[in-house]
């Protein structure tokens, strides 16, 4: 019989204890970690960078990742576009009793590879295990800390009117893929997600140009969105070219067959950047040069008109206004 | 009609930040909030305690608290236990479709509260909303920051044979009243959960004596369980006295009614602290001088006798091992 997480795992007691030191401890290891006191405690000082997101995503695996490398990912990427280095990671479960330990297993490792390639270090943590029916699998809770180096200054609202806008590749490759492995939808595909940690990227871009003026990855709600919000934060227009965004065949396929807009359909290992004109060829180069960043372009511009909004000129020569996602195609993709 | 929550305030789009900008940043304003950019940046220099729980208790509401207010305190209780003074916390929801908004509000409300009394700010956030019956109401985690004092060295490997273990009140209190409210099982009782932010108290004990060795809350698994723990982790034993811990008439009356020990009850507003003999008595007085920490008593003190075991003296006169909590009485309980 495969072993199953049950409702004593969660208890606090010696089963809980057997878990954390099992599955999190040992494959997570390292001193801060394997203290267990009830905070993990070190030296830090400078300008930190402090953030969290919960992870619900379904199904828990996809091509391309699980809910573990998103938890992370995830994460670290949202310190990344704050210039941060990425360093610490806190880890929360909320396993739904009956979860097959293999796949608790699995997803750990990925965790633990994924944490290894973006240079965190997960040092606390917590589990609970509700009852079945109270939640689905498995969701994932990380919070994580970073260091922005001196000089960095990067926000929302620093896009200025001239700045040009750096995407790093394709967009949509995250949703399409886990869309693809929904019971009752699925299609098939050779797609991927591109979630990946970026920290890696940020820094080699921000050696190009420690004047860069914003940095947001394009998650839920898609470059869209992500747009939307940059041009709301710096009460600026956002002009984009659309024969200038990067796009695979297959999302663009996948895309025209369930009615759906790349614009905004969900990225995990992408991120949008606002540059000075005059830096954008050096960013774009150290971009390019990463193995994330490769098929990297500059789509469009800053502008004075249109505050708040983005206008984008179509293949046919239109102009579109892009507004933020209003409703839902893609409920639990991150 | 009641208004509830939608899938489609969890999809990052309009609705979303709505959403977020009226239930979380006008309730928890504050500058770093506010700028809702992926992390919030601040400037911190020292040693740094960094904390997470997850909270799933049901039912969300129960007598003398909510959901909200347990994730503000169990949190900033973490890091208390640290020695850390509460700094800052992360406050992601996983919400289930269907949510009524009023539910939403009260706990917001009750966050505001708990983070004011704490003296911490809520400075960055996710949402999530999944679909109706992938979670049960509303889970929420929040992780924490907090700076620890220069000469404060506090770890539940510090335990020394000769201290003198100090527990600052009643036991069981909040397990009892939350289990009082459940489904089925619900039993008239006049008794409130114990929740409570313990930073301040922690303070106040820490300028009695900056020499206290360990703190512990005992939440899931009780008194019994943050014994054991800590015994373990300082490798000595620990002998208390059932008749100077102190316990409600309600709550020894319920646990008699429903088979349950209260050394395995669930706490959320106690700690264990463990202190040198010298300084036993100044860190006691320290503890009844604290609103939360009236009824505080010396329990027993730690022995080089059985290491990692915990032996009670029963009111009867005789000797118990008491062990960790094995299975679990109490899902859910925080």
């Amino acid at each position: 019989m495969e072993n199953k997480i049950l409702l004593v795992h969660g208890s606090g007691g010696r089963l809980a204890h057997e878990l954390v030191e099992r599955n999190f401890v040992k494959a997570l290891a390292n001193p801060l970690l394997a203290k267990l006191d009830d905070s993990a405690v070190f030296d830090l000082s400078g300008r930190l960078a402090f953030t969290t997101d919960s992870y619900v995503v379904s199904p828990i695996f996809f091509p391309g990742g699980d809910i573990g490398k998103l938890a992370v990912c995830g994460t670290v990427n949202d310190l990344a576009m704050s210039g941060a280095k990425p360093l610490y990671l806190s880890l929360a479960f909320i396993i739904e009793e009956g979860l097959a330990q293999s796949e608790l297993d699995q997803i750990v490792a990925s965790i633990k590879k994924a944490a290894k390639e973006a240079g965190v270090k997960v040092i606390t943590g917590d589990t609970k295990v509700v009852n079945r029916g109270s939640a689905d699998k498995l969701f994932i809770n990380t919070a994580g800390i970073g260091i922005i180096p001196e000089g960095v200054n990067i926000s929302g609202s620093n896009a200025k009117a001239g700045d040009r806008i750096i995407l790093s590749g394709t967009i949509g490759d995250h949703g399409i893929a886990v869309l693809s492995q929904r019971e009752g939808l699925s299609f098939s595909t050779h797609l991927k997600s591109d979630l990946a940690p970026l920290g890696k990227l940020v820094t080699e871009m921000l050696a190009a140009s420690s004047n860069i003026h914003c940095l947001r990855d394009p998650t839920r709600g898609g470059l869209a969105t992500t747009l939307n919000e940059l041009a709301t934060q710096s009460k600026v227009g956002i002009r984009i070219e659309e024969e200038k965004i990067p796009l695979r065949e297959e999302v663009l396929g996948a895309c025209e067959m369930l009615g759906l807009d790349p614009l905004y359909i969900a990225n995990e290992g992408k991120l949008v950047a606002i540059v000075p004109a005059e830096d954008a060829d050096g960013v774009l180069e150290a971009t390019r040069g990463n193995r994330y960043g490769k098929e990297a372009a500059i789509i469009g511009e800053v502008t004075t008109k249109h505050p708040g909004r983005v206008v984008m000129k179509t293949s046919l020569g239109t102009s579109r206004i892009i507004d933020m996602l209003a409703g839902d195609p893609l409920p639990r993709i991150c």
